[in-house]
């Protein structure tokens, strides 16, 4: 139970909110009682912040139909709950998965299905290559180099569903891939999980991942961590790793740091000249 | 401006904010002054509904990328736009529309092009037609009979887009083809949009329509439209023409009416016993 009693109010608030003479009211909402400096709207606003509520929730449910209905099934899924009767589901290209080993035999050569059309939609890359008559669209198999068997299929099945189950790892994998193949949508949702992801431990391979490929979102959330440990920084092996590795980097951190450090100084001068 | 003088306080209300002791205060969201008995919210309740709108919102917006993402360009666009290069789409199969009266070189017999995966995803016909080596299958060409060009090319673009621009007659025809091919999300589009343009003059058509092809929420809003103008029922041209034509359906009218008498005179007489 929440308490609403005013701490700064001298009344003595007596619990009943029929006395139209006691400081208290009743909440229309949570149904506690509170003082006069507790107050937050009045009535009409409460109703209309209402009614304005269960709209938003009309149209998310509006946009879920809509979702469910334009999210495609995956042809591996199909590939996989029909596989005995091999069933058609009109498929006109393979991607293949393509080590830098080049073992053949191996789970990364097990072609997974798609369609011209829906990878096409998707990503303007695919759209250029198959378009275009390229080895790819004459010969129906597009070789995606340097990604496994697992993220080849997550990132396929994510162009149908643009839904994907991550983990660390896979959102790094995706990423690149989404980069590579200017799937927008999806390196958003990546970089959002990455995002959420981020703490001291990894924001040095954040950092430097972001930067590599372009994540600018993940790139200021890494770089704003990073600047508020500056006391650690010197301590952490990545960052000797980097000072030899890609010193601009660094040096971009350092700038960071000095930015903050102006601003915050500004912010504080400014209001100790407050009257 | 809108006022909030409590109408039923008898407290004398000083249009200030900052005096603890005085009737009103000051409404956080519209910045009004009010009196206690036009009082909302707690200062906490409010804090929390602002919050839970700000992530509604941005529900929605995650929501809207996901539809602009999995939202195919449709082949028409594409067909249109691309008409003289005669760019490559991977369509694989064609929608003919075939009026009764097959009359050869109308627009009618201009085909409709298509993706077999995406007729397929969306409406269990389609898929039972082209996974199953049927004649459309192996043609490649879908007759859709007793229907227009326009409505078939509505229909499938609405198939890539979930989109469609309505007025009644198209509603009609469009919900006529979801109710033929299953494709709900479709059929619910419709239906709300002939709902939303209900009236008394419309209500008869569409009652009789809402009917005959089985789209129940239409057929509440008409006949609750219809009951409650009982009155001029029978003075009705349609009303004639439908106890010629469907003596069954004015059954349910009048039985729908009855049920509602019943309704109202249970709820008066609960409300008439009451201390």
């Amino acid at each position: 139970m929440r308490g609403h009693r005013c701490s700064t109010c001298t009344r003595v608030e007596t619990e009943s909110d029929t006395d139209s003479d006691s400081g208290t009211m009743r909440c229309i909402s949570c149904k506690e009682y509170y003082g006069r400096c507790d107050a937050g709207t009045c009535k009409e606003c409460y109703e209309e912040a209402s009614e304005t509520e269960e709209e938003l929730k009309r149209e998310i449910d509006d946009l879920k139909a809509k979702v469910a209905f334009l999210r495609f099934w995956s042809p591996l899924d199909h590939h996989i709950t029909h596989r005995s009767s091999a069933g058609p589901c009109f498929t006109d290209v393979v991607l293949v998965a393509s080590s830098d080993d080049g073992l053949p035999g191996t789970a990364s050569s097990v072609p997974v299905p798609a369609h011209k059309a829906v990878l096409a939609s998707r990503s303007p890359v695919f759209k250029a290559m198959l378009e275009n008559e390229m080895e790819e669209s004459r010969s129906g198999i597009i070789k995606i180099s340097d990604v496994s068997y697992d993220v080849l299929r997550t990132f396929v099945n994510y162009l149908y569903t643009a839904e994907a189950c991550l983990d660390e790892q896979m959102a790094y994998d995706l990423l690149i891939l989404a980069e590579k193949y200017e799937v927008k949508h999806l390196k958003a949702y990546c970089e959002k999980f990455l995002v959420s992801k981020l703490n001291w431990d990894n924001s040095f391979v954040s950092y430097a991942f972001a930067h590599q490929h372009n994540a600018k979102h993940l790139l200021e959330s890494a770089l704003s961590l990073i600047t508020d440990n500056m006391d650690k920084l010197t301590k952490r092996e990545e960052y000797m790793e980097l000072v030899e590795k890609d010193p601009r980097l660094v040096v971009d951190i350092y700038e960071a740091y000095l930015s903050k450090q102006v601003n915050t100084a500004a912010l504080k001068d400014s209001s100790s000249k407050k009257p």
